[in-house]
C-alpha cells in the first residue's frame, strides 16, 4: 500500500513549529489522506495544522473533513482564516457546510466574503437538503455551439485547472438552456474544425434542481455517468452532480436507511459517531425507544385483560415471547426487502398487491415450518407439566402452533406493507423502522394468541 | 425527464417483427434504458429481443441487466448468440456472470470462446468473489514512460472505443509494473513533446487483486478517483476499478448488509426481489428464524423455571414484553450505529474499550429514563390488582424499573461489542444480525428480570 501517510510525524513537525516541513509534508501528500490524520488529532492540534498550513493546501484538507469536524475546526480559526478557508472552497463543499451551521456561525462568515461568492452559497442553499439542488456544484465547462472543437479544447485549457470535472463539457445557447454535451474524449477524436454543434450529443440526461438526490445518484449509477447536468424549471443549467458527489451521497443514504431503520433520529451523517458526543446520541435514540415503550402500554393492557386466561394456565406464558420474536423477526425481513427493493426503484407504489400476494406464499411456507416446529417444541418442553383438566399436552401444541402460523403470515404482510404505503404517502419507506414493526406485531402477536387458546382451550 | 422509453413501443414492435424498427428505437435510446424496460417483460419477449436486435446493440442492452435476468435469459438464447454475446462483453462483467453461473452453463459457453478471452475469464474469475480483482475491468490504457504526450494523446485516440476508462493512462516499465499515472486532462495540457515520465504523478493509490472490494471502493470515494489500479504480489498492473463500479458495489453492500442485519441469507444481489421465486425468498429466510427458533427453547426454559415465581405472580408476565422489546430495541441501535462506524472506517477493532466506554454512558442515560417510564407504567397498569401479602405497588414498580434499567444498559453493550468482536475475528460485523441479538437479549432480559424479582420481591 502507498496510501499511508505519518500522523506522527504531522504531529512531530506542528509541536515543533517546524511550518515549512509541515507545508512540505502536507503538499506531498494527499488532502484526503492528511484530512483522515488530522480527524484522530484533538481540538487544539486541528485548528493548528489549519493556521500553520498556507491557505490552498488548507482549503484542499479541509475540504475533505466530515462537516461534524469542520464546524468543530472553524470554531477555533481567527475571522480572517475562517473567510479565506471558505471563499476558496469548492462551491457545493462550501454551501454544504454553510447549510449544516447554527445561524450565529454563518452571520459571522458570509459578510467577509466577495459578493459573488455570497450570492452563490445563498443560491446553492436555498434547495433543501435532500434535492438534487443542494449537493450540486455551479463549476463546470461549457461551450457554445458555434465553437469548433480546437476552440473547445482551448476552452477546457483555460478553465481545466479551476473545474472540478472537465471530462464532460455542457453546451448551452443564449438563454443558457441546456442543448447538447461533449466528452473531452469525443473533441480529442473529432476534427479540430468541426463544429461543436456538429459533434455534440443533443440526447442529454439531466434532473431538476428540486427533485430528490437519490433519484439523480440512481441515474448515473445507471448510466455509468461521470456528472450529470442539474436543470432549473426553464430547462437552464445550475449545475452539475459529480461522481464523486454519488459516492458521497450514497454512503449517506445507507447511513441515514439503517439508522432510519433502527428508529434513530438526528442527522444521520456518515463518520461522525466518535466526535458526536454522548448526550447527542442519547438525543437521537432516546425518542424512539420512549414512543416504543409508551406503545408497549397497549401490550401491556391486553395481557392485563387476559390475566385470567394467564391465571388458569401460567403455562402459556411461556411460549409468549417466541411468539413475540417470531413475529418480530419474519415482519423486519419483509420490510427490509421490501424496504431495499423500492429504494432501488425495483418496485414502485402500484405494485402493492403483486408484492402481498408474493409475501403471503413466502409466509405460508414460513409458517407451516414454524408451526411444525412450535408443536414439537411445547412437547419438548411442558411435557410431564400438570395440565388443567379438559387441556392436553396435543391440544395446547395445536393451539401454539396455530397462534404462531397466523402470527408469522400477519407479521410478514404487515411489514412488507407498512413501507408500501409509506412510498405512497411519499416518505421515506425507511421510516418504518425495525423497532416500531416489532411493538406492532407483539401487540397483534398477543391478540392472536390469546383469541386462539380461548377459542382452541377455552381459557 | 428526457430520460424516459417507451417501452410499449419496443414491445410493439417485437410483435410485429419489425426488426428495423427495433434496432432503430434500441439504438437510439441509452442501453440502460432498454434494459430497464426488458426487465419487466416477460421471459419470452425477452430472450426475442436478445435474438432480434444487431449484437452489439444486443450486448450493451445485456450488461445492463441483472445477473439474475441475464441467466434467465441466457436458457433461451441460442449457444451462437450466447456465445456472441459473452465474448463482446466487457470482461470483468462477463467475469462477473460467468462466476455467477451454474457449472453446468459456465461449461456449455467457455469451449466456444476464443483462447485468449477464455484465458482472461478463468483468470479474473479467479479472484475470490468480493476481492478487488473481481471487480475490476482488464481493459485499461497503458503508456510508455519513453513517450511524448504528443504519442500518448495518439495512443488515446487508437484504444478510446475499446476501453472503459480512458480518462486515467497508467504507465507501464518493461515488466508490466506500474510506475506513474497520468490524466487525459494532464496530458491535453502539457507541451506535446514533453515526456510522460516527465509529466506523470509518481505517487499512484493503487489496491491488490486480493484485498476486499470494499476497500476500494472507500479508497475511490475518500479521493474521488475516477479508477483505482488494482496490482499482483509482483506489483504489475492487472486490472482497475472504475467509478461506476464502485457506485455498483457500494448499492450492493447496502443490500447485503441490510438484509445480513435483517438475518436473510442468499447472494444478496440488487434489483432482484422481483424475479426471484418465492421459495428462493422462503430458502433465505427460513434458516436465520428457524435457527432463532430453536435459541428460543432457552427463553423458554428459563420462564418454565421461574414458573413458581410466576405462579405466585403472575402479573409479573404483564412486563415481559415490555422488557423483551426495550432490550431489543437499545441493541439493535448500538448494534446499528457500531456497524456503521466499522464499515466507514472511522472506528478499528483496537477501539473496543473507548467505544464500550461511549456505550455505557448513552446506556445509563437511556436507562434512567426508560426507567422512570417503567414505574410510572406500574402505577398505571396495576393499580387495583390484588397483590400477594407483602408485595405493594411501589416495590413491584421498583422491581420492574431496576430490572428494565440493568436490560438497557446489558443490551445497548452486548449490541456494541458483538460487532466489534465480529470485525476483530475478520467476520463482517453485519453478521451480528439485529434478530439474533434480540433473541439473545431476550435471554438475559428474563434472566435480569426473574433475579430481580426473586431479590427485591421475594418471590
Amino acid at each position: 500500500m502507498r496510501n499511508s501517510f505519518s500522523s506522527a510525524e504531522l504531529q512531530r513537525l506542528l509541536h515543533t513549529n517546524d511550518h515549512k516541513g509541515l507545508t512540505a509534508l502536507c503538499e506531498a501528500a494527499h488532502p484526503a489522506s492528511v484530512a483522515h490524520a488530522v480527524a484522530e488529532f484533538g481540538l487544539r492540534d486541528s485548528v493548528a495544522v489549519f493556521d500553520q498550513l498556507p491557505l490552498h493546501v488548507a482549503t484542499d484538507v479541509f475540504s475533505h473533513l466530515h462537516t461534524a469536524h469542520q464546524e468543530r475546526i472553524m470554531e477555533g480559526l481567527s475571522r480572517r482564516r475562517l473567510t479565506g478557508l471558505v471563499s476558496s472552497m469548492q462551491p457545493d463543499d462550501r454551501a454544504a457546510l454553510l447549510r449544516s451551521l447554527p445561524d450565529r456561525c454563518r452571520d459571522a462568515i458570509l459578510p467577509g466574503l466577495a459578493q459573488a461568492e455570497r450570492d452563490d452559497i445563498l443560491r446553492l442553499m436555498a434547495y433543501p437538503s435532500h434535492s438534487a439542488g443542494a449537493v450540486m456544484t455551479s463549476e463546470y465547462v461549457s461551450l457554445a455551439p458555434q465553437m469548433s472543437a480546437r476552440e473547445a479544447i482551448d476552452t477546457f485549457r483555460l478553465v481545466a485547472p479551476d473545474r472540478e470535472t472537465v471530462y464532460y463539457a455542457y453546451v448551452l445557447d443564449d438563454d443558457r438552456k441546456l442543448v447538447g454535451v461533449l466528452s473531452l474524449r469525443e473533441l480529442i477524436l473529432a476534427r479540430p474544425e468541426s463544429l461543436v454543434h456538429e459533434i455534440m450529443k443533443t440526447r442529454v440526461l439531466s434532473v431538476r434542481a428540486e427533485q430528490d438526490r437519490e433519484e439523480a445518484v440512481e441515474i448515473i449509477a445507471r448510466y455509468n455517468l461521470l456528472a450529470l447536468p442539474v436543470l432549473d424549471e426553464q430547462d437552464r443549467l445550475v449545475g452539475i452532480i459529480t461522481h464523486d458527489d454519488a459516492l458521497d451521497v450514497l454512503q449517506n443514504e445507507h447511513t441515514e436507511d439503517m439508522e432510519k431503520f433502527m428508529a434513530i433520529g438526528g442527522r444521520h451523517e456518515t463518520g461522525t459517531y466518535v466526535n458526536t458526543p454522548s448526550w447527542r446520541h442519547f438525543v437521537n435514540r432516546a425518542p424512539w425507544v420512549m414512543g416504543l415503550a409508551v406503545l408497549g402500554l397497549v401490550s401491556g393492557s391486553i395481557i392485563h385483560s387476559f390475566e385470567d386466561s394467564l391465571m388458569h394456565l401460567v403455562i402459556l406464558a411461556l411460549y409468549m415471547p417466541m411468539l413475540a420474536d417470531t413475529g418480530g423477526n419474519t415482519g423486519s425481513q419483509s420490510a427490509t426487502v421490501v424496504i431495499r427493493a423500492i429504494a432501488l426503484g425495483e418496485v414502485k407504489p402500484g405494485d402493492g398487491l403483486r408484492i402481498m400476494f408474493k409475501e403471503l406464499k413466502i409466509s405460508l411456507l414460513l409458517a407451516a415450518v414454524l408451526s411444525v416446529m412450535a408443536f414439537g417444541k411445547v412437547l419438548l418442553l411442558s411435557h410431564g407439566v400438570v395440565l388443567p383438566v379438559g387441556i392436553s399436552l396435543y391440544s395446547l401444541g395445536l393451539a401454539v402452533a396455530v397462534a404462531l402460523g397466523v402470527q408469522v403470515v400477519t407479521a410478514t404482510l404487515v411489514g412488507a406493507m407498512l413501507p408500501m404505503i409509506a412510498s405512497r404517502l411519499r416518505m421515506d419507506p425507511a421510516v418504518v423502522a425495525s423497532p416500531a414493526l416489532t411493538t406492532v406485531v407483539d401487540i397483534t402477536g398477543l391478540l392472536i394468541y390469546f383469541t386462539t387458546a380461548r377459542l382452541l382451550l377455552g381459557v
